[in-house]
């Protein structure tokens, strides 16, 4: 099958909108099997649309357009697409019915121009919108093709495609895929694609491949299957497989979207608590503990301690004069310096050059990580800076990276 | 003028890349008056992109391709963008012999795959590179179009946009375009375009419009005009016009991308010190300041007393027994507490209900905020949950703005 996607909406053309529905679109179609060989953006724009609408039922099995399905006069997709499919366009009843619910439930009358939203073709399916009032459409054509329309906010068009339009496809294709995904931190992608590459050469079901995001590399395992029972069998097959090949202390996780996530998880199972005390990455990493929803429970304090004399006074940092602020003895203190401050079981401290200039004859992107818990101080040095230019998002950001890996590793072995 | 944009990556069509290309050359020819009616993505492949191409130099006077300029065989937009165009394809000794000093400064011999790259039609231009192996190339057609590919890196691509293509098209145009942004906070976007409405739709040069980032709108003045002295008067002329429609306590400044930015110059200036208190903001305030680089002149402490133990014991908190850790007393006593701790000449602090649930009896997205100063305490109380579904990253990054905002305006007027 071949799969299309047709973006309407000026402000893609004028760039104001960066276009993440057709990488979200496309990414469903490939977990999907779908084959994907064009997209195209259009503005809101009569003749511009038909013309493409019209190439792309010619060319492709399955057309998804994106966008204007709105209740004012220049959104005029679902009008345009009709005519040009030669499409009758009446009123649907449960579409009314819903919509007038919709507003209701917010304690307001519909107004008369969203009655438009409630027109499509006689034989189209509405796909219903808990996120506004655009309801979705599937209208099937010819040759067992088909032409959705979805709307362009993401968090209306999302669940759509998420709980309508995959499991459709999914069902239609009389076979499911799953997807799982190993994520791991510590070792370099390429490094990682190395230990994995035979498997992942040599293997079409389950395809094995990496995905990383700052330092955090997924090893995404996809596996097609005439049912979920058998899909999951191969999941776990390779699963184990994948396992033989990285070492189990670079892989944190299955199927979580980041380390800090992970990190609260392991802390609410164990009941531990942890501290943070932060120079180079500035609050980042109680940023992102607390980022994660129920952080409460396990971080009470963190401190930015950016100044030397804030390390030294609240944390009791006191060889700074000796080895300068960036260093491992520093890292070590702070750690402690915050542990006996909060009294939490865990404490996990950065200092560093994030840069952009050379500081205490320290190079941008050195940084120290520490990590002291009742018994134990472990210091760790990471030269984080990676190419050119300026280096201080990076370095920061890989550093609270580092540090919650550190952290996670700690907790995992108290 | 119409222009079209072509990219090329099997990346983009199954969503692991997100086509930020198109939208950030969209701005720019927008930018330069230039109209754009299509964007369209095909893979690495020569049938489907001889096609788009065909298509694109038929309907559009300016085609950017982006992507598929590298040394590697599945890289074909040149051969076959020469090809479509019945153009030679010939060795460019000047390009070859910048190459091989390339490669020279990285004590590397080049290897011979990157010959390809030299290779351009001879009535082209090429367009130098200096952040990767493939040069750009202008190519002059017929009827005074013409066809520009750059490659797809975007740390590639945008030097030569910014460098080579705009300055070009600038000329060619034979006028120069200005922009100049006003930064608002503390006004909603709808309330802030109704104060400019009259201005924005009267005016067509400038054009006047608001832009939104999370809370901060932008007023953008773009000015065209036959020399940069020209251009700057229009935009001298209708930024008075707009900061008579705007009340001035909204507008924190021009062309910054955020507050932080502003914030730290500001206590830069005035040589003040700030430190930081935070609750449900958990250390977002602390790193937005230390995004900036040389925050550590302005900044040293920042403490997230994310328990309620930890505001009492390091921040000195007392009521929170009587009025709750999410009110306007304890946002007072931790501004008032870190202030003291610090030695700052101004103290910043968060509390509230990030979400997703009630808590203490208090609404999602309730946050108070506290400024202290050794001669004045000020609280202010927000309703920052904007709509359904999980609150937290809109209320943590909406609380921090604001925190920055009250924070600016104390600095300025101490």
């Amino acid at each position: 099958m071949i799969c299309e996607i047709i973006c309407v909406g000026t402000e893609l053309l004028t760039g104001k909108t960066i276009n993440t529905n057709a990488s979200y679109i496309a990414k469903k179609m490939m977990m999907l099997g779908i084959n994907m060989y064009h997209q195209t953006v259009v503005g809101d724009n009569t003749e511009r649309l038909t013309e493409a609408v019209k190439r792309a039922v010619d060319r492709s099995d399955l057309v998804i357009t994106c966008g204007g399905l709105g209740s004012t006069y220049d959104d005029m997709t679902k009008e345009t697409v009709c005519k040009t499919l030669g499409k009758d366009f009446v009123l649907n009843k449960d579409v009314e019915k819903e919509l007038h619910e919709y507003f209701k439930r917010q304690n307001r009358v519909m107004p008369e121009s969203n009655i438009k939203q409630t027109y499509m073709p006689s034989d189209a399916t509405p796909i219903p919108n808990e996120n506004g009032t655009a309801c979705g459409i599937i209208i099937p054509l010819e040759d067992n093709k088909q032409l959705i329309m979805v709307p362009g906010p993401p968090k209306e068009m999302k669940p759509m495609i998420d709980g309508t339009v995959v499991p459709m496809l999914m069902k239609k294709s009389g076979f499911v895929i799953l997807g799982r995904s190993l994520n791991t931190l510590g070792l370099g992608e390429s490094a990682l694609a190395e230990k994995i590459r035979d498997l992942s050469i040599s293997s079409q079901n389950p395809t094995v491949a990496t995905y990383v995001k700052d330092m955090q590399v997924d090893i995404r395992i996809t596996a097609k299957a005439e049912n979920e029972e058998k899909a999951t069998a191969l999941l776990d097959e390779y699963e184990e497989k994948v396992r033989k090949l990285v070492p189990q202390e670079y892989i944190f996780g299955v199927d979580y979207d980041n380390i800090e996530e992970r990190l609260v998880e392991v802390l609410k199972e164990k009941g531990l608590k942890i501290a943070s005390a932060e120079s180079c990455t500035g609050g980042f990493i109680s940023k992102r503990i607390t980022d994660i929803s129920g952080a409460s429970s396990v971080f009470e304090c963190g401190v930015c301690s950016y100044g030397c004399n804030i390390k030294e006074k609240l944390l009791g940092v006191d060889t700074i004069s000796e080895y300068g602020a960036v260093s491992k003895e520093t890292a070590a203190e702070m750690a402690q310096g915050v542990l006996a401050l909060s009294g939490a079981d865990i404490a996990v401290s950065t200092t560093g050059n994030a840069g952009p200039d050379v500081m205490e004859g320290k190079a941008v992107g050195l940084v120290y990580i520490g990590v002291a818990t009742k018994n134990k101080t472990e210091t760790f040095e990471y030269s984080l800076a990676l190419g050119r230019g300026n280096q201080r998002n990076n370095v920061r950001t890989n550093a609270s990276t580092l540090a919650l890996y550190n952290a996670y590793k700690a907790a995992v072995n108290l």
